[in-house]
């Protein structure tokens, strides 16, 4: 093996899926695992699933625990990764699964973070057009939100072939638990999310917002504007996206597919399914595919898009461990599969 | 008990629910239970949560043995009810949870079903204005299919507000599976569902389609325009439907909210949720209510509704229960509940 | 409505449900509902399923608040009901769904719970021998353990048949996490239980185990022993138990069948399945029937029972309910129903 | 790769499984995919979660579609796999995922499967003593039952370590509904499964019974005796098994700890909790570890084992990768994991 990687913030789910795929990666040595609160227990309390780091110690976070690894994942809360990010020195892989590097634009930031802005880092979702090579060549890497990266991967060919202008997008996306992290609140005890599904941050407040829409602009767009609704769904994983856009009357189905296959048959990460099958998050549990299709509506003059990822994996650890793979000059697709673990 | 009711098709899951309503239905005795292919076993068999009803006869859907009752309930499949209705005394209230009298637009029903078109019966949603007293002078009800009922009880209060027109709404609706009621195909058992989302019927091609449009003008709308998406959802019941419109930059909130207090504090079956709460499926399980929300987004132009009912109640038995209870002069409210069995 | 109650502990599980059911139910006025930390809160902030109660302020748990009522429902924790109930005057009724006067041998209390021994009420479960008789009698009840309610009458007919002596029982018995409570742990959130069956409380120490074994007694057995294994499931309601107890090698499943119906036929919440067929929790979701089958295996010289209910319903509120009624000299089924909510 | 693979019966979930883990498999290059009814269609028709395999096509299962592969998996349904490998030749490794050759008792198999014996083959369970080195010599293999496996790798250590002689042995074990196939019945929809744990095939008669008696005896059980109670949760994945076994009084938890440890510490694919830690299901979804528990309950005068797997990987194509590693000569673990997928 030929790098370490140490995980701050290694108890949450974010933090144990990096630890989940760095453990079948052929080339990463696991180092040292930090954390908050739980610093002073065992990995395998919080992670049982770990099996072969079951007995690895949890360290606290702090730079000097983090110090001689060659790549540092940070899996803290939204604000966290800023001060810990600068005391990292500069020829270290920093890759940051929180949103504090995320945004380019700071009057976003301040309308939906209460945290001091910190600027932008590379984003690291290389299906981006010219973002791989940005990753090849940086030693900071801000991991996309998991609703975005679900609702981005579902646009990007409608974008990039000019189906859409990013204007009047809707979308309504459901997530499962995980998504929200192991917040104990009463609202994500099994109790309340067995058997219901649920709305929440709902008229364009979800964090996620400016997040699309500066990847939007990213894809072309001018002023995007889009209608975001998310929705917690009774399962642990995956996100599932139904996107709308505005198409000329003009646009056939046929188009769309040939947009799309266009885009993404050469992707590794992303499948397009055949016409008239429409993806079911269960397919890609676990592996770091997104899943799409897309067809037109000419009734309702829109082309609707159905996107599926599993948010810990493509949507948070897996688009982490792919853009450190471009960043370290490994082939892009080590440690990662495309076949998820299904039924 | 002032009246007899006989259930055809008793065995499916709208079957089930119509009895789980009557049993429990102060003015209605139970008279003969008939399906198809499951003529000759017991009801027990098929529901086993029907306790007091456990050992009764399923007969063959006849209609000699669907004479002599008050009310005929029809469950059956799509394109069965007619036939039968024919043969059924025109002073017997028939209630058809199917979807043969639901379309008043011959043309509509030809795009959608393959069945000849058989006209259409009073609607049996109470809500819709004016609606009560056609139900209540009537022996034909046709009761609204479960996604229908859904997103016309979501928009109702915003079309007769003049919140919106109609045009190019947008829809995405997660299903429990009981909505797409026995069939065996894979794609419901419990291996395929459970822990996944999935999407359908994309581009406008569900059935409901036309239903949604036919309310929206009877609602007012001139040509309206839809994007409707619906999902499968792992759990048995419920249905939440996020709705978005778009609106004038001059709507606000607060007006929103008004519109749909408005609209709903005298409606027995309608519950319009404080500022910033969400619907949850969960909180109308086995209720007959409806659950909403809405809000306006500024930056998308676009006002985002939450609807959630349980879609074998509200969505079906229970719109049909209610109407049945107009039709025969009974407090519209007998034998349904507004509380949901949460958590 | 004839009487009024008040729920302390409103704002929980066991709360909830006591007032879903007393909301139907046609003798009580519900009043003043009370809770710790929650004090000052809406109960529609707790619990959004109970529509018609939704803006009813939450009082703080104090005697005055909760004086002036025909009943008062205590719903705390483990431990908290003894103080309050002193202060209660002595002809109010006071139906506690906590464990704190379950058990009559202070030797086991001490053994399982950690605060001081309060004395033993009279048990509020109507199907035991004798039982109804004290229940009509007595101001105060203490309602059963969920899990204790599913043995005790899974098992009631074999014991009162002799076809078991209590020795040796073994049980294995699968929950919803709403019996757990809304304690907010890691490993009752929706990410963790969520298609996953896990084991807890195992080798002898869930505190029901005490409760179990005196109700053998209370059944007639002599130094009765068990080994009970809890399970958490994912759903959010229902028990199912799988009870196994050695038999003679002369017991046929026709006599114990036998014994079953002879128990059971009477009884307003117990159904017996028709042989072969095995219960399902959601046959009862939100009912107040228990549902058991029973047979033997002659290779293994046991008998296997199967007994499932709904651990917040028959398993608590519900066991609460049908006791209150019998105290108030009502019908005892009034406000209760053996119908579930399936599927 | 070295090796060629081909699956018959490969549209089922456990012929679906076995290509996931020969997809990731590093010495197997995957050849002939054959089916019944379905053949005709494309893989990804039916498994769509195996995206590189996606467009392979479903041959009908014909020794002539088989031949010319170093491997042939069978996953068929039982009875339909020894007519097909009498006409496989000798020196093809044939690994059957049903039940054909599993049993050595000719008496046992006609109780419980209707169609002719037809002798038993190598068992594929690598963990049983001496089994690896019959493995590594033979070209038939025969996989375990998932209920099975469950069973007696929770069972195996305390029979080596003579703690229990396998009898009056007690078991309920719930599993995730893909164990039951994709058999198109009322009961596995997913509105019967979700949110509901059934119990069927009580009183030993479950097929697996007998499978579970003949490993007892391998692992040095005489007359061995069990009451087996399989259960259905509302999950796709996974088996827990609760299993009781009567012991000495002088038996300590401690005991029994240091004999799983002694048993599994040096077994790649075993894993012991720590004391007081219980198994859940979700931690080894998608890896072929069995996780388990031991400890005692004095009063009982029983010890309690916790088993946990997932049902389609160690439970069956996991084991029968496992097994034809050996076979092959290749390391045991090759293209398996001990990681699960969770939360």
């Amino acid at each position: 093996m030929s790098y370490t990687a140490a995980v701050a913030g290694c108890t949450g789910y974010a933090g144990g899926e990096v630890l989940r795929l760095l453990a079948g990666h052929p080339e990463i040595e696991i180092g040292a695992l930090t954390a908050g609160s739980n610093a002073g227990t065992l990995l395998g309390q919080h992670h049982p699933n770990l099996v072969p780091l079951y007995d690895r110690p949890v360290l606290e976070t702090t730079p000097e625990n983090l110090a001689g690894h060659d790549v540092v994942f940070l899996a803290l809360p939204h604000g966290a990764s800023t001060e810990l990010a600068k005391q990292l020195p500069d020829d270290v892989l920093v890759v940051d699964c929180g949103a504090d590097h995320r945004l380019t634009d700071e009057a976003r930031w301040q309308r939906f973070y209460p945290s001091p802005y910190a600027g932008a880092w590379p984003y690291g979702l290389a299906e981006l057009p010219g973002q791989r090579e940005l990753l090849a060549n940086t030693k900071r890497i801000a991991v996309p939100g998991c609703f975005v990266a679900t609702v981005i991967l579902g646009l990007l060919p409608a974008m990039t072939h000019g189906l859409t202008d990013g204007h009047d997008i809707t979308i309504a996306a459901a997530s499962g638990t995980s998504g929200a992290g192991k917040a104990l609140t009463p609202r994500l005890l099994g109790s309340e999310t067995q058997g219901s599904v649920s709305a929440y941050g709902v008229g364009g407040i979800h964090r996620h917002t400016p997040e699309i829409l500066q990847n939007l602009e990213v894809l072309g767009a001018t002023d995007p504007t889009i209608s975001f609704t998310p929705l917690l769904a009774p399962m642990s994983r995956g996100i599932l996206a139904v996107i709308t856009a505005p198409v000329d009357t003009s646009v056939s189905a046929e188009q769309i597919t040939a947009a799309y296959h266009d885009a993404y048959d050469a992707e590794p990460f992303a499948q397009v399914l055949p016409a008239g099958v429409w993806p079911a998050s269960q397919n890609v549990l676990g592996s770091n595919s997104v899943c799409v299709n897309a067809t037109v509506d000419p009734d309702a003059g829109r082309m609707v898009i159905v996107s599926t990822l599993d948010n810990l994996v493509k949507g948070t650890a897996g688009s982490a461990v792919q853009a450190m793979n471009l960043a370290l000059g490994l082939d892009e697709t080590t440690g990662l599969t495309t076949i998820g673990v299904a039924p």
